[in-house]
């Protein structure tokens, strides 16, 4: 399979109702989805299905965000590359730390109890591994009310396809630092995190920065905002309840449902 | 924690820029995410974070379409229920078939060769586990390019927060047989197929149907789509370039980007 991230196909374009409908044949620009595995040290941790590039970016981002480094440092980064020059030889990706990384559990593995976990102890679970973000200074709320305009005008898959999720760190002159496009919304999150990682191998490397997504805040987005340091997190669309709640024990400040001239701010509590 | 599907919070809501910006405190209410874990004859299949409310729809749903079933019949559905009475007993949900279905296969580990596999693989794993889908009389394009309207008319959930995928199976007259809102967009299919099949007990429990939903269609709509038997499938947004191909593939008609009077049939490949 081809390592574009955008394939052209011939769609059947309908315009118009009824008796006065016509159809024409055109070309249509598509996101490409492709699966990657990836591996911390050799054990699979997780498959994903991705828009190809920055592959690397993904893999170190999600082993960071997902808690499965605990501070260690990432010592290399591969292919799988056995040499049989098969394209599925790009869809996994290793991450290594010389073992040092505790064993992974496999997400799938996440029952802490014997009847399941729920919201609250989740909440508990991240409260506990990850300690609130320090204070770093306010951000202007015209500055992030602005960031859903300032991203789209720079995504160029987006421009193409018209359908892909987007993410970005920016600074406090809301200047886009990083900006990924990907099929899934938390890959675009993970390659942005990991990008910020990989060039500066903090373990927060997302200090004094925010985070911009294209589409909701879900208690995943707030966490891998919250494990990478930032101290802002911008959503086009509304957050669900347990992301607010997650973002007020963070300290994490979470704006959303941007339309226009009107915001939310749904954490801190009171600004 | 609760099974209300929505909670209100109070916000802060900006309106305005600059130095004529306002700020006020009120409520708002947010949709409901908690995580669920399905298992399959005792064993855990998936952990998903979802909107709570047709558990049962849902659980049976992912293992329809994701293969699990295999043929055999749902012989119970219940929750974890251990008589802990805590909330978080209602966050297992537990698919039986009398030991009847094939030992599942957590999705973590779905790499089929040493250097994982790549989408066009994954289409031919869809190919030979489902037969292609019987012809079944064609929609009216107009009534498919109605839907996305038809659909929001009906979302109580959407209304109340604003930010809540749907997915409905509908009839050849435009009817909206079952409609389910969720926070996650493959929940919402499983919810909806889960609710076809509990009710009729067919293996195919969407024949004749076709499947709206909110988002965009990615290949695993598709093999939902596929799965439960649905002979259309309308997306308000655009397909991704492996969705296309499987939908050609099933003999599936896929339609998205529904914008007003415009709309793009992507499979058949001619109409």
């Amino acid at each position: 399979m081809s390592r574009r991230r955008s394939e052209r196909m011939i769609v059947t374009r309908v315009a118009g109702a009824g008796a006065a409908a016509t159809s024409s044949r055109a070309p249509d620009d598509l996101i490409v989805e492709e699966p990657m595995s990836i591996q911390l040290d050799g054990v699979l941790v997780a498959t994903t299905m991705r828009t190809p590039g920055n592959d690397y970016e993904l893999a170190v981002g999600f082993c960071l965000t997902e808690g499965m480094l605990a501070g260690t440092a990432v010592t290399g980064v591969r292919y799988c590359a056995d040499g049989s020059a098969a394209a599925s030889e790009f869809n996994i990706v290793t991450v290594e730390t010389g073992g040092r990384a505790p064993a992974p559990t496999p997400r799938l593995g996440n029952v802490s109890s014997s009847c399941g976990w729920c919201g609250s102890e989740q909440l508990d679970d991240l409260v506990e591994r990850l300690a609130p973000l320090p204070d770093s200074g306010r951000f202007d709320l015209d500055l992030l009310r602005a960031m859903p305009e300032t991203v789209r005008s720079q995504q160029g898959l987006f421009a193409t396809t018209g359908a892909v999720h987007a993410a970005a760190a920016f600074d406090h002159d809301g200047a886009v630092v990083v900006l990924r496009e990907d099929v899934g919304r938390h890959n675009a999150v993970d390659k942005v995190i990991g990008a910020l990682h990989l060039d500066s191998r903090a373990q927060s490397p997302a200090r004094g920065l925010g985070l911009f997504v294209s589409g909701r805040a879900s208690i995943e987005m707030v966490q891998k905002a919250w494990a990478a340091g930032f101290s802002a997190l911008v959503a086009v669309s509304a957050p669900t309840a347990l992301a607010v709640l997650a973002a007020r024990r963070a300290n994490l400040l979470l704006a959303g449902f941007v339309r226009g001239d009107v915001m939310n701010v749904y954490a801190p509590e009171r600004l």
